[in-house]
């Protein structure tokens, strides 16, 4: 469903997987068939995370690939976002580029910002791609970096703001995606629903912008505070995604069609 | 030759293969063997970037384990760093171990630093296993974020230093690498080549820890400079690393050599 702001986290570890579907021939992959079967009706976009197949090596690449493809042969206008927080410098991430986008077939990617933009420039290039910057992240220590103050901007040296002036480092990776690295209005950032109030800055930094918030369900962030904090001018702009509360919850359709509603109510 | 500071770059973009490995079965590892057996000797470490081997998707992987494996079984005492650039939040970042220290067999990964230390503690916490965090990289553009000026430091929110004590972000990531993140004595940074001076400060800031150097060769990092700026007590602490330089050469064991001898030259 092309207009649901529910994104489902493929997060199919293996070891996680119920029992009948680990001694089939491709068991991550036919869980997810099962799960996507089960839930699209109710999905805007799926987002396997890329680290639960490696785990299992050139076998969990091939049934990421089989997911992928599956979902994009079956439900062509779902949106793929490949989990991978990737980022190298500018001539290797041609490779990941060529191994997410091309080989992989996603509709997106999750990237570091630590390298700047000339080193993702591989990335951003793909006008008929997707880059998601990680602005925000969901877990509890997110803030030993992304909260340090920066007081200069080193793309303007020469302006050294006050103390009072000072804005964390996710504020100036915010800005910087918004007013430079989106020339071909291709990113997107990740902010995590459990911060909300950091949601609600970075939604007037940005604009309409996407965001892509991860950090419902089992992660504890609350729907109704990412809602009123995250929504754009056109009511929309949120990927929320929830991965380990629908896909191993004991009913994953009554999941998804619950949070379903509840992001629909808020709206 | 673990005695050696040479580390040599595997980024075996499969495009980039002499014409006579393109046509067998396994391309990239039949090409990795040829390399290592001709680089070998001089060599203490060699660093494999998943990018290109993720470009071919699943055999990819399966050329990328092999690499890893023959490495270990021919030549156990040399290190085997995953050049991967990893890094999501901890319970992701399992299956990234798993993958990489387990189903790979690496001895060390590269991360990047932005999620902080409570995500990284499943790499941290394997005593077995380094973790080489991103510091100071090594492309032109690496100061846009890594260079931004940070007033104060959000695990001491009460101390705002004067606008003169602002240090740039790679320098809170380095002291806190090496003052917080390294309890188990097993961690590195990433330091460029390309800038020796930013080498200079973070060994000094550092004390031992090993740093893990791309930038010579193709992206014209000096060996001279490194090896002034970043030796440690023990005239060593620096896995100097050269890829496209060495593996793409007409004559890599001459081109290995070569880079051997100039870097024992300084020592």
């Amino acid at each position: 469903m092309t207009n649901s702001l529910l994104c489902v986290g493929l997060d199919s570890d293996f070891k996680k997987l119920p029992e009948k579907f680990k001694s089939v021939q491709f068991p991550q992959f036919e869980f997810n068939k099962w799960i996507i079967e089960e839930t699209h009706e109710y999905v805007g976009s799926y987002k396997p995370n890329t680290a639960f197949y490696e785990a299992r090596g050139e076998q969990g690449w091939k049934e990421l690939t089989m997911t992928v493809q599956y979902i994009k042969k079956n439900y062509p206008d779902i949106f793929v976002i490949a989990d991978a927080k990737r980022a190298d410098i500018g001539s290797t991430n041609e490779g990941y580029v060529t191994a997410i986008f091309d080989t992989l077939g996603a509709d997106a990617i999750t990237v570091h910002p630590y390298l700047g933009q000339e080193a993702l420039q591989p990335f951003l290039a793909r006008k008929d791609k997707t880059s998601i910057i990680l602005c925000r992240t969901s877990n509890p220590g997110a803030g030993e970096i992304q909260d340090l103050l920066v007081q200069s901007d080193s793309s303007n040296h020469t302006t050294i703001r006050a103390l009072s002036e000072a804005k964390p480092l996710w504020w100036h990776v915010a800005k910087k995606v918004s007013t430079q690295w989106n020339i071909n209005n291709n990113c997107m950032l990740v902010v995590g629903a459990t911060y909300p109030e950091e949601m609600k800055q970075i939604r007037d930094l940005v604009g309409d912008m996407p965001i892509l918030v991860p950090g419902v369900g089992a992660q504890g962030g609350s729907v109704e505070e990412v809602m009123k904090a995250g929504l754009n001018s056109q009511k929309a702009g949120l990927y929320i995604s929830s991965s380990r509360g629908i896909i191993f919850a004991e009913n994953p359709r009554a999941e998804a069609k619950k949070l379903f509603e509840e992001i629909e109510s808020y709206r």
